[in-house]
Formats: C-alpha cells, sequence, structure tokens
C-alpha cells in the first residue's frame, strides 16, 4: 500500500474483504476500510455480527442495522459510518476494486453486491478531496500466494470435495444421468461437508457429462448436465467446483458405467501421467509454461497432443479461477512459493469421449503439495 | 431507447442479455449490442452455439472461437467484431450497465463476468467519439413489468420450485438436520426439475432453518442451514431459490417435525391468512404499500404486529430479487399488469421461533395469479 501511495482501500467484494480481514460476508453488503495508518475497520450489516466476531482478525467491526422495515436507508449509515473513521478527512487516494470483472459466486442465490457506479458515487460524496484508485492490480497481486492461515482453509475446501469425488465414485452407474449424479454429489458435499473441520458455508456445484458426445466437449465453459443416461462402457466426468466458507476448490474425476476398454484405460493412464508430470515440475522458481509443457509432452508422446486443446491449470482459492499463475503454453507466470494452481490435463476426441483429472496443488518452498488427495480410478 | 436517445445499448450482463435476446449466457462472456437502428447482434463465445441457435430472438449471432490455447485474446476479437457492425461509426450515445451493483447468480460457479473498467476501456477503445451512459433505469423499467414470453418462463420456473417445496414436505422429520433437508431439498430440484416442460440449467438454493433460534432469525439475509437436527415438535423453515435457464421463483414453505402445537397452528393460520389478504388485494393500479397493509393488518389483527419486522414482497424474474415492486410500508410502487412479485409474509418469536409462506405473484390485467401453486401445511 506504502509502495501505491494508497491512504486506504475501501472493498466490498465479499473474496476481497476475506482476503484482508479473515471475514467473508457472503454477498458484498459489507464495506472493509484498510488505511494505511491505523486499525482497519469492517462495516458490516447487523445480522452477520455472530459470524463476524468470530471471523475477523486485528480488525475492528461497526455494524450497521440492515434490511428491516423501520432500518434507515443502508447507503445513509454506511455513509455516515465511513466519515466518522479517524483520519478519514486527510485521506487522498483511495484505492478500490474498479476492474474486478469476474465475480467468485456466493453460497447463496441473493445478489452478489459489487462496486459499480452506486459505489463509487458513494465514495465520492465521503471523500470529496480524494481521488478515487483502481487497486486491483495490488489486490490480485496479494491473492496470488496463501498465507498458512489460507492454506489451512484451501485444504478444508479441498478435502471436503473428496468428499463430492467419492459420493461420485459410488454412484456411477449404467442408467443414471448426468443431473442425477451431479445432483447426488452436491447433497453430499453439503450434507456431509457442512461441520467438517468447522466449515460452515459449504456449497458444490458439479457439472456430470456422460457419454462420447457430451464428454468429448467436457472441458468447454458452458458444459451442463443433461438428463443423457449413462449406457455400458460410458465415461461420466465429473466437474467439481466447491466453496467453503468463501476458499474455493477444484477438482475432476472420469468413471467408467462397467468395465472400461483397453482405449480407455490407456488414454486414462496417458492423463494420470500427464497429471503426474505436471506436479512433478512444479517448484518455486520455475516457469507456468515449463509446468504446462511437462503436462502437454507426456500426452504428445502417447499422439494425444491434438486431443489436450486447453491450458494445463488456473491459480485459484478466493475464487474458483484467479488470473495468476495460468499453467499454459504462453503464459508469463513465474511459479512461487504459496501459490495454487489445479492441474488438469486433459484428452478429448469427438468418437472416443474427453477424459480429464485435476486437484489443486500448492506450490511450497521446495516443490508442491496436492491439497485433499484422492483416487484417480476409471472403475 | 428513442425518449432516452440512446444510438446503441450495450450489454454483458447474463440476465439483461436474457431480457433483451431470449438467449442466457450463464456467464457474461457474451456482448449484446441493441442500436436504435438495424438488427441487434449478440457476439457469443463459439462453444455457446447450439444454446444460442434456439434461443436468440430476432437477435443476429456473431460467434467468436473462446478459451482454447489457440484462441486469441477474446478482448481483440470482441473489439474488431464490434468495430465492423453496421452504423457503429456513427454512435454518439451508447447506453451500458453502469450501475447493477446485485447481480444473479449463475448456474454454475464460473465467475460471472460484470462490466467493470476493463468493459468501459473496451467500449471507449472502440467508439472513441461516443459517450458512455448509465442506462441501467431504463433496463430495470424494462425488466419490471413481464411479457407473455417471460411469464411463460417464470411460471416453470415456479412450477419447478413447487419440486422443491414438495420434496421439503416428504423429508421433514425428527432428527434431521438443516443441512441435510436443504441438500435433498436442491437435489430433488436439480434431478427432477431438469427437462421439466423444456429446462435445460436449473439450479436451486435452499436454506433450512430449524428449531425456535433460528426460524426466529429466518428472515435475515444470512441466514444458513446447519446441521442442527430437528426435534419433536420443532419448525423446519425452507426458503427456495431457484434459477431454471435464467428465469427465477423464490418461495417459503414452514413444516413441524410430529404435531403442531396449538400455538404453532395459531401463528401459520394467521400466516396464510395475511397472505391470502396481501394477494387478494393484488391487481393493477394499486399502491404496494397498500398491499403491504393488507399483509401486516391481518397479522396486526392477531397481536402479532411486533412479530413481523420484513416487507411483504419484492419483485423478481431476472433475479431472485428485483428492485420493483417492493410490497413495503415505504414503497412508492403502483402495480402494473405484468409485474412479478413475492408475497412472503411471516412471525417469528425469539421463544416461539418463525413461520413464512411464500410465493410468487404475478400481477394480471384483472387482479392476480400464483405462479406454481403448492399446498400450505404445517403437516
Amino acid at each position: 500500500m506504502e509502495t501505491a501511495q494508497f491512504d486506504a482501500l475501501v472493498l466490498r467484494l465479499p473474496e476481497n474483504v476475506l482476503l484482508l480481514s479473515g471475514f467473508w460476508p457472503m454477498i458484498g453488503a459489507a464495506f472493509l476500510v484498510f488505511p494505511l495508518d491505523g486499525t482497519p475497520v469492517c462495516i458490516i450489516p447487523d445480522c452477520y455480527k455472530a459470524e463476524a466476531l468470530s471471523a475477523l482478525r486485528s480488525v475492528q467491526p461497526a455494524f450497521f442495522p440492515y434490511g428491516l422495515i423501520d432500518s434507515p436507508p443502508a447507503d445513509d449509515v454506511v455513509r455516515r459510518l465511513l466519515s466518522s473513521l479517524p483520519g478519514a478527512a486527510n485521506w487522498r487516494r483511495i484505492g478500490y476494486e474498479a476492474s474486478f470483472e469476474a465475480i467468485a459466486p456466493s453460497w447463496n442465490s441473493a445478489e452478489s453486491l459489487v462496486p459499480a457506479i452506486g459505489t463509487i458515487s458513494l465514495l465520492q460524496s465521503v471523500f470529496p478531496n480524494a481521488l478515487l484508485i483502481d487497486a486491483s492490480d495490488h489486490l490480485k497481486k496479494e491473492r496470488r500466494t496463501k498465507t498458512a492461515y489460507e492454506i489451512s482453509h484451501l485444504e478444508i475446501a479441498s478435502e471436503i470435495s473428496s468428499i463430492g469425488l467419492e459420493a461420485f465414485q459410488h454412484a456411477v452407474d449404467i442408467g443414471k444421468t448426468g443431473v442425477e449424479l451431479a445432483a447426488e454429489v452436491e447433497r453430499q458435499v453439503m450434507a456431509q461437508g457442512t461441520g467438517y473441520r468447522g466449515a460452515v458455508r459449504v456449497r458444490a456445484y458439479a457439472q456430470v457429462t456422460v457419454g462420447p458426445e457430451e464428454t468429448s466437449l467436457g472441458y468447454r465453459p458452458n458444459v451442463i448436465s443433461t438428463t443423457r443416461r449413462l449406457q455400458r462402457g460410458d465415461i461420466a466426468l465429473l466437474e467439481l467446483g466447491l466453496v467453503a466458507d468463501g476458499y474455493w476448490a477444484d477438482r475432476t474425476r472420469a468413471r467408467v458405467a462397467g468395465a472400461p476398454s483397453e482405449l480407455q484405460q490407456a488414454y486414462f493412464e496417458t492423463v494420470v501421467r500427464s497429471q503426474e508430470a505436471a506436479i512433478a515440475a512444479i517448484k518455486p522458481g520455475i516457469a507456468a509454461s515449463v509446468v504446462d509443457l511437462a503436462a502437454r509432452s507426456a500426452i504428445q508422446s502417447e499422439g494425444y497432443a491434438d486431443f489436450f486443446p486447453h491450458i494445463t491449470g488456473h491459480g485459484l482459492g478466493f475464487g474458483y479461477h484467479e488470473s495468476s499463475p495460468i499453467l499454459g503454453p504462453r503464459s508469463q507466470d513465474v511459479l512461487e512459493a504459496g501459490m495454487l494452481t489445479s492441474v488438469e490435463p486433459g484428452v478429448y476426441d469427438n468418437s472416443f469421449g474427453g477424459i480429464r483429472i485435476e486437484d489443486d496443488v500448492l506450490v511450497t518452498s521446495t516443490g508442491s503439495r496436492v491439497l485433499g488427495p484422492y483416487l484417480k480410478s476409471l472403475i
């Protein structure tokens, strides 16, 4: 902050409030004020009092009445609380989340609140003598490497995601549909994952593709689960996003309904070797493109190079995807200890289908460590 | 648009792309360009080709390669496609979604893309001679009353939400936890609702509170499902948000584990009467505050006025909540045919717990109609 010459940051995206305060407000009705000098203050709807008090780390809470018929307009209260912060009248440069365009989902279906014109106007009226400056790059940089505290929470999210992989492993069967499998995975994650090592707000988002036509496109962002039924010998491919108290996991497993064919087994083993090669390559100081190459070479050497059209992995943690590091051929990123990345090679072929394996891998001081390791098997 | 003197709108929030094109892009990687003169164009990642072609209504698609290792940078492609739109060089006033701060969740866990500095810079570079103007109020006004086409889709969402209410009705039992009940409701909605009357992307978000302490606060936005177990005589309260292809439903039911007490039954009947009074009052031309008063009076006349601290309802449709109409004591809204509002009175008391009933009600030309009606019963 000193380098960037911010007098204070004013943040409202739940993912960034979590980053700098330890408290995940689920939707964006809280404001975190982080001054260069003095104690950070988080302005929070009063309904979140219990969870905020137990989660905030070195941050002073200020609660305000919220959402009832006799509550004063929230904007007025927030304006008054912001104005009365010690030293606020002297702030000249205030950082905010001007260029966050990809917003992590919440736990529930209440709309996420993002800082658009309303927030900007509010800040300008409270701080008429301050410049509002985009702090997004600084926040994204801060998010890139994870602290020990964050890693312990990301580990919980990954371990809970293994509950989902286990549910998938057991549920795949001839005659099941993609939506039935996805719904069952999500159910077990919520029912068994809530309370796991203290996790309180746990939600899985599963996408299960089924059979050659669906799984061969199982890497595209529009993929959904459908009512297609698994036939004998079909692959089922699970893409699993999971949030536990604001921390994310991103996993993938493939299974065959019935016995895998020799070709399916060969593809699968190639993908496993590719993932192992990438994980073995991960260490501080290595170029992310070199890790991608390690994964890609293992697939290329089997003659499947054209069947791996996507990147090997991406950062994650405060969202399901983060913009750094990117494990891809054109990436300029260099890995550092504390980074968390997905490692998710796959092979996809129109006639055969698709297989991918994905785990979340921490860059450690000496190499790498898979969070929440779980069995890899087609059967 | 003519009144507001926009030459074109450029939109990317999925909820607004759906509003003006019929196509729900799930996340915000599509751009909808809606000129005053000429055919609207939707610029869409190529992976969405099939669903876009079947959904777009009077809108020309332009697909671009997206998200693979050999895809050109999306921003460059979008910039080129925007520049080449017929007449674009003459646009002087371009409307965009500058002040949407509450963003509806997607179907999956991929981050929603919102128009922040990146989008603004992109538009400024493509249209250097145009003013970028906030079109949010115009879009929100357009969203307030629903077309027959939209109503048919909202009806599907509400009918699917009844699958969730039915699942809850059957699942409530002594010994079950809130997370188990919520997870089971979500599972059945996804497994049975996908494919219902053509619905493709269906997701429920359930929050189930259990017992006096939890249900007495069951109207607050931070409510979550916990691992608390239902004891004999406890109320379980289900808050259910649901999206089906971009259209939303918002329902609530309460049930008692075992037999309800006389007091529980009395509270319940009061809430039913309150909801019926509000629904009976709904018609075009009536003040929303009068509908709220109808609901509130029915509770007040039983002596429970202090136990109903929230508004009676809110608009919805392209999100779980919309800013208009608001059925509340201070609301200035006047109802119009085609509006959709939740009607959700409740009573909450620290020692007793909370009961709420919620349905989504359409304002018709002559009165009102409940979408997806479903049984109201504590038992």
